[in-house]
């Protein structure tokens, strides 16, 4: 897989749930976003009752998803150059099926249907609102 | 420049402030802090009421630093791996010279002087608590 997508993942241990923002960058296969969602869903970066590291999906926990074209930024001088983004309409159109890719996983587990665990996403191409109340923020970039 | 730290920079519309949260990786040059303060402090990423983009210095806004070890993070298999991170020690020492040279910035500048801005910061090697209100979150990656 070519380096093509950045997520920023950040877990809130107050609200129990995953923040992935990520931008899209120029994306060449479909097939990446479900490697992507897998991985993301999997790793194992939430704390649990008794301390242990489990995933998402594991928790269970709910999963915010929010786009971040800011992500995408190249410092040229004093200013962010944007020129490496997708263009609006292909991004949306990605940003769409990861979401959904990530819907249909948290709908395959059954731990997670139990427990009715959520997917919340932004609105790719809008300003975001966002509040976050964290004991600790827990930042990981992870690049494909 | 090496590529030695990573920067994460995000600007919260409310309280006028940039936040910049680091982990410190293989650093060689104290100079370098020099030059990453310097460009950090005067990249365009702030909005005045005019909508313009202004560096923070001419803003001029506050300055909130977090540390964050977990963004050294690699990802290995399902685990975050953190071994290319600085040693604790280390990474203190060079944590508080980044600090420092901000405050100095600041200090040295007459309308950041003026209007009294702040540099606040957290504390490298603890767990940092975190409350974000913002009409946007605004993340930046800056890789020197």
């Amino acid at each position: 897989c070519q380096k093509c997508l950045r997520v920023y993942q950040r877990w809130s241990y107050l609200i129990q749930c995953i923040l992935l923002c990520g931008c899209c960058l120029t994306i060449s296969y479909t097939n990446f976003y479900l490697f992507a969602v897998n991985v993301l869903l999997n790793v194992k970066l939430s704390e649990d009752e008794n301390g242990q590291y489990v995933s998402v999906l594991d928790l269970p926990g709910d999963v915010l998803i929010i786009p971040q074209a800011t992500l995408g930024g190249k410092l040229k001088g004093r200013k962010m150059q944007y020129h490496a983004n997708i263009e609006k309409e292909k991004g949306m159109e990605l940003y769409s099926q990861f979401v959904t890719l990530c819907e249909k996983e948290l709908a395959a587990n059954a731990k997670c249907m139990e427990a009715g665990v959520l997917v919340k996403h932004g609105t790719y191409g809008n300003r975001q609102v966002l509040k976050l109340d964290t004991n600790g923020p827990y930042t990981h970039l992870v690049e494909f």
